[in-house]
C-alpha cells in the first residue's frame, strides 16, 4: 500500500526541465551580485539577465519555495540558499571525472562548479601522455586504479568524458565500485542497473534550440514578405 | 494589422524546449540505424534508447508532423527527414568557432555536427600558440582576421568559446560582421541588438538535472524509511 502511494507521488512530481536547467544560470548571476555586495534583486533584473519573460522567471523562482517582497524583490543571499536547497546543493558533492581529453579538460576548468559545491576530486584517463599530468590542480590517474583511489568510498557523481566506444565499459566499472549518479557526455545510451541514474548530456541540444529559433525567424520573414 | 496578427502567432508558438533538445539524440540514433540498414523503428525502441516514457517519445515525434503506422512504426529515412525539417537542418549551415581552447577543441571533434549539416568552416583564436595550428582539419586563424576571412559573406552561426571576459567583445565583432545567430558557451549574458539571437549554453544545466534527481531519490528513501 505504501509502495503504491509513493509511486503515485513520484508520478506527480514531473520535473520542470527547462527551469531546472536555468537554475545554475540564476545562481551564477546571484553569486556575482553577492560578491559585489548587492542585497536585493528584482525579478525584472533577473529576466533581463536571463533574456526570458518576467513571468517565466517568477515561475522558476517560485519552484524554490522562496517568497519575494513587493518592490524590494528577493534577498540575494536568501535566494542563493533556496536555489541551492532546491537543487540539493547545500552540501559539497564529490565527483570523479573519467576522460581527460579536451572536453574533460574544459570541465575541469569550469570555475563555477566549486561555487555549486561540486568537487571533482578524481581525474582518470588511460593515455600514458595524460596519466601523471596535472590539469587545473588535479593529478590524472590511470583508469585501472579507480578502485584503489576510491578505497571503498566512491564519489557521489561520475562524469564520463571518454570516447563513445569506451563509455559503457567505464560506466560498468564505476557502477561496480558503487557510483550511483553518472553525468554522461559520451554520445551513447548507457545501460545501467536499476537505482543508478544517468544524465546524458547532448551538446547538440543547444544547437537544436538555436536552429529552431532560426527557422521561426525565417518563417516569419516569409509570411511578412 | 498584419503585424499584430503575426505577433499573436509568435506568442502562440511556445517552444517545447526539452523536446527540441532531445531531437539531436533521436537523430543520432536514427542515423546509426540508417547506417546499419534498418528500415523501421518503433517508438518503444526509441523510448528505451532515450530512457524516457513512451508517451513522451510519441509527443516529441508528433511535433515533427510525421505519421507512424501501427505495428510497423516509423520509416527510419522518413523520420530523419522530418526531424531535420523540423529543426531547419535540411540544408548545410555554416559556422565560425571563436576560441580554440579545450572546449572549442572538443566541439571541433564532435563527429555528429557534420551529420546534422552543421559545418564549422572557420576557427579563430588570439593565442600565438594556437594561430596557424590545425585542429581536426581546420586551420586556426587570428581573431583579427575575421572580416577578411568572411569577405562580406559571414557564416550563419558563430560559436563563442572564449573566456567570459572576452565574450562580449567577440560577440560585438561578430554582429558587426553580420552574424545573426550566436551559440554562446561563455558564462555571460551577451548584449546584442534586436534581430540577433543568442543561445546561451550552460554546461552546469545538466548537472542541475542530475542533482534534482539525486535529491528526489533521497527524499523518497527518507519517506520510505
Amino acid at each position: 500500500m505504501y509502495g503504491t502511494f509513493f509511486l503515485f507521488m513520484r508520478q506527480d512530481k514531473i520535473l520542470n526541465i527547462p527551469a531546472i536547467r536555468r537554475m545554475p544560470t540564476y545562481l551564477h548571476k546571484l553569486l556575482k551580485m553577492q560578491a559585489e555586495g548587492k542585497v536585493n534583486v528584482s525579478s525584472t533584473e533577473l529576466a533581463e539577465y536571463m533574456n526570458i519573460e518576467l513571468i517565466v522567471v517568477r515561475k522558476d523562482i517560485s519552484l524554490t519555495g522562496i517568497s519575494g517582497q513587493r518592490r524590494v524583490g528577493y534577498d540575494v543571499n536568501e535566494l542563493i540558499s533556496y536555489i541551492k536547497k532546491y537543487l540539493g546543493w547545500e552540501k559539497p558533492i564529490t565527483a570523479a571525472l573519467v576522460g581527460a581529453g579536451s572536453l574533460g579538460t574544459a570541465l575541469l576548468g569550469y570555475n563555477d562548479f566549486e561555487h555549486y559545491g561540486f568537487w571533482i576530486e578524481y581525474v582518470f584517463d588511460t593515455s600514458p601522455e595524460k596519466v601523471g599530468q596535472n590539469i587545473y590542480g588535479k593529478t590524472v590517474r590511470h583508469t585501472d586504479t579507480m578502485a584503489e583511489a576510491f578505497a571503498g568510498n566512491p564519489p557521489e557523481i561520475a562524469v564520463i568524458c571518454v570516447s563513445n566506444s569506451a563509455a559503457q565499459q567505464i560506466a560498468d566499472q564505476l557502477v561496480s565500485l558503487g557510483v550511483k549518479y553518472i553525468w554522461n557526455f559520451a554520445n551513447v545510451s548507457l545501460q545501467v542497473p536499476p537505482g543508478v541514474v544517468v544524465q546524458r548530456e547532448v551538446i547538440a541540444g543547444g544547437l537544436a534550440m538555436l536552429a529552431v529559433k532560426r527557422k521561426q525567424d525565417r518563417n516569419e520573414k516569409n509570411h511578412l514578405s
